[in-house]
């Protein structure tokens, strides 16, 4: 009961992850009854953890995602902020063994490295501490009747179906969505998904012998980087864990994968490109990870409207998986429940608010505003995510790629000051995306990473106005050079003929 | 038991629309054991064709559909050529009421309005009078394991679910294709559908008073036409039936629409547009269809592949569901089922082979051939059929449209000569696209309609190179316009000089 004496509305959480948990707390917060539900089993649970440590064991979490935790969870970013690795750029492997730090930001921010498992369970438990909230592992979600506000799920424990009356229902159960998918059938929604024909497959790298006998093991790699070895079509990267291992992720075509059938071809392969890399994963324990790790697509998906009246919505990889090349997924779905947070609230929508026939129409609304000012964030960034992967595996070692760095890192010194991510807090619980026309020249890196006070439509028109800039101040350049040549020629001649 | 003694394999259909029947036909004439699924009940029980009626009771079938029958199963051709009312071309209803007909080719060719409902139950009539074909009605696909070859089905009459073992699945179940969201657990299957943000409603015109008392009843419009009341951002049209009345279809933004909330604001919307039109249905008539028929969506579906192994494929709207505008959807779903028919034949697919572990090589092939080599020609239709919606309901009236279309019509009387259907169809039934690079000018209308040797991806690139000549074309003639106008003015000058 609340404090005016009425029951509050339920909330149904579809999906535990990180992004259902902070949506389970901004919605618990807010005084809404929340249950999750997840067709997996408890992740805190011992036999859970073997099953979770098979793929994706760590993540990159930017400004952007730790902004939208403090926003809602402020205890949980500071113990995060605690755990992670600080990744200050990127470490090129090239081919010879030569190393080539990349910084990501001239003023040293740096995205972080931290454990799935880790950030995923914190969340959980933040939000099964508090009294309004419960959460209902190997339940999985069969069909959901919106205009009944009841959906069917199986208990897979007790081996049978409930039904769960719900007011409000939050899918954020990943890019293949159930919550998605019935939501289809009562919602004209334009949806797309498209692979990338490309693969990912991840290896460990074990830690190092301690630097002395009976010490701390070590780290064989730079833990204070994302080391890439790009190599055109095809890439390897890895991130540190905190037990002092890497985690690395093979990133190749479809057909590439399919030739490493043979255990001598992917040492081979190994060999070739990657023969810094070989040693410090072996042998063995790189063809153990290809025989036993699952071979796991690329895909992105789009979709719109995210909501269903004053009913349902989608958040995170349910409503925009996009490749991992930004490194910007989770952060993104964690962005969502910021976003719907602050007009949920925007709207008054009430926890307490009984509509037994009717619709809430603050509600509805608040979902309908969500819908119509996310969509062009979130194709904006699937978009910037694809583009990267290119970026990564090929640009990052192009003479032009540099020097258009450099330039861009020179106006960016000459034009901008930097901006705390404290500084930016406070208006960020109150309104999505502060800063509308961010003036100066920005780094469309550190505009994705480190500026989450601007949307990333804004990020993504920005960049490509700036490169414009870039480009034809590379074609100035250009043409300055050859005026410079033209001149020294004309002059060298001159000289030659006063000679003669 | 086949004539060597093996009985040969299964194949299931689900969806018993035209596009299954005549997969089923298809398959059935190969020597398969072909199983109809259908949900919804016999259509040629008397108790179906009440529901039946509610919508899309006619179609327009062009040279294309009646090629891919022909293909499969001439005799029903025949019958069908019998049934369809032929339309010349489209009548042009102007605001003041005049008409307006535009031929659809210069040799006559015609499109043909047929009842959806006469044409799905002669196929399925055709297709159950074949020893080796049965069909279950009311009997629900929940799910699909193709690697085991077993699909879980609900048989809505007994109550009960059951398990239906088969070699090889046909999806032919519609733009909600069940078939196709089992298969995209299983294929990394590019899947994209888009709602036009336009509705459709259907209304009836009825038949006219008999011209003498006793007599036969009338038509109140010319039969031989498609009739279209063109109104720059929605439209209607009107196709004949055989019992002398019209099938009405009205498309609008769905915005305006929802405007038309009130039986005053209908009945004034139609006096204002379509002046002619309304005593012909008549206001009390409107008003109720207003009020009972259901309000469409338009969506286009666009997927690939759309096979699995050896084992299903999708056909028809499940593969490629399109807006009505070309009148292309079934047309392209009966070609569907022509072109796999000649594939599975080139590939040498035999009903009786037996794979019990393995996988069918021929089948997989003829599959993935079909997948490589139809999905061009499947986007292209599906952007055809868009764009051919600006055409009908704005383009038609405007002065450049119909210069164009006088040019149009001129060049193809001077390079090409009309090839009659009937001299094409022995090649279509050995290779899907006869004709490569079509020679001479043909238009838009005349391919799509009236040259099913042609596939729609080459339609679609001539017609784009076609239209770029005809607008340069256009604006050489606007030169050569300005310039004899400059010659004019300048002989008009001299000779005002000469007198002054």
């Amino acid at each position: 009961m609340s404090a005016n004496g009425v029951s509050p509305r339920k909330a149904v959480v579809v999906g535990a992850g990180p992004v259902g948990c902070l949506a389970a707390i901004s919605l618990a917060k807010m005084g809404w009854m929340v249950e999750v539900y997840e067709g997996r089993p408890d992740m805190r649970l011992p036999s859970s953890k073997a099953a979770a440590q098979q793929r994706s064991i760590n993540l990159a979490i930017s400004t952007r995602g730790i902004a939208a935790i403090e926003a809602i969870e402020p205890k949980a970013a500071d113990r995060f902020l605690k755990a992670v690795i600080p990744m200050r750029g990127r470490m090129i492997h090239h081919v010879g063994g030569r190393q080539e730090s990349q910084p990501y930001d001239k003023d040293g921010q740096c995205i972080n490295s931290i454990g799935r498992a880790f950030m995923n369970e914190d969340l959980l438990t933040d939000a099964l501490t508090m009294p309004n909230t419960r959460a209902f592992f190997r339940h999985k979600v069969l069909n959901i009747d919106f205009d009944a506000r009841v959906m069917s799920v199986r208990d897979e424990d007790a081996g049978q179906d409930k039904s769960v009356p719900f007011d409000f229902c939050v899918g954020a159960d990943g890019c293949y969505s159930i919550v998605r998918s019935q939501l289809m059938r009562v919602v004209r929604m334009d949806y797309q998904q498209e692979y990338l024909p490309h693969d990912y497959l991840e290896l460990k790298m074990p830690a190092g012998p301690p630097a002395q006998p009976g010490g701390e093991p070590t780290y064989l790699l730079d833990p204070n980087h994302l080391h890439i070895w790009p190599r055109h079509t095809f890439m390897l990267i890895a991130l540190p864990n905190k037990d002092k291992t890497f985690t690395c992720t093979l990133f190749a075509p479809t057909t590439d994968f399919d030739r490493l059938d043979a255990p001598e071809r992917i040492v081979n392969m190994f060999k070739t490109y990657f023969p810094d890399a070989l040693p410090l994963i072996g042998e063995q324990a790189l063809l153990y990870d290809f025989a036993h790790n699952p071979r796991s697509s690329l895909m992105t998906v789009k979709a719109e409207p995210y909501h269903y009246k004053d009913r349902a919505i989608i958040l995170g990889d349910a409503a925009h998986a996009m490749v991992p090349f930004y490194g910007q997924g989770l952060n993104c779905g964690l962005e969502d429940v910021r976003v719907l947070d602050i007009l949920l609230r925007a709207e008054g929508v009430d926890a307490a608010t009984r509509v037994p026939d009717g619709e809430d129409d603050c509600l509805a609304k608040a979902l309908a505003r969500y819908s119509e000012s996310r969509h062009e964030d979130l194709v904006s960034i699937c978009e910037l995510a694809m583009d990267n992967y290119v970026e990564m595996r090929h640009d990052v070692v192009t003479l032009g790629y540099l020097l258009c760095k450099a330039f861009d890192n020179i106006l960016y010194s000459l034009t901008s000051k930097a901006i705390l991510f404290s500084s930016l807090l406070p208006a960020l619980t109150r309104e999505p995306f502060p800063t509308r026309s961010p003036s100066g020249w920005l780094p469309q890196y550190t505009m994705v990473s480190f500026r989450p006070d601007i949307s990333y439509s804004t990020v993504r028109r920005k960049a490509v106005r700036q490169r414009q800039i870039l480009e034809r101040a590379g074609w100035a350049s250009v043409a300055v050079g050859v005026g410079a040549a033209g001149v020294a020629a004309f002059s060298v001649w001159r000289r030659l003929c006063n000679r003669a």
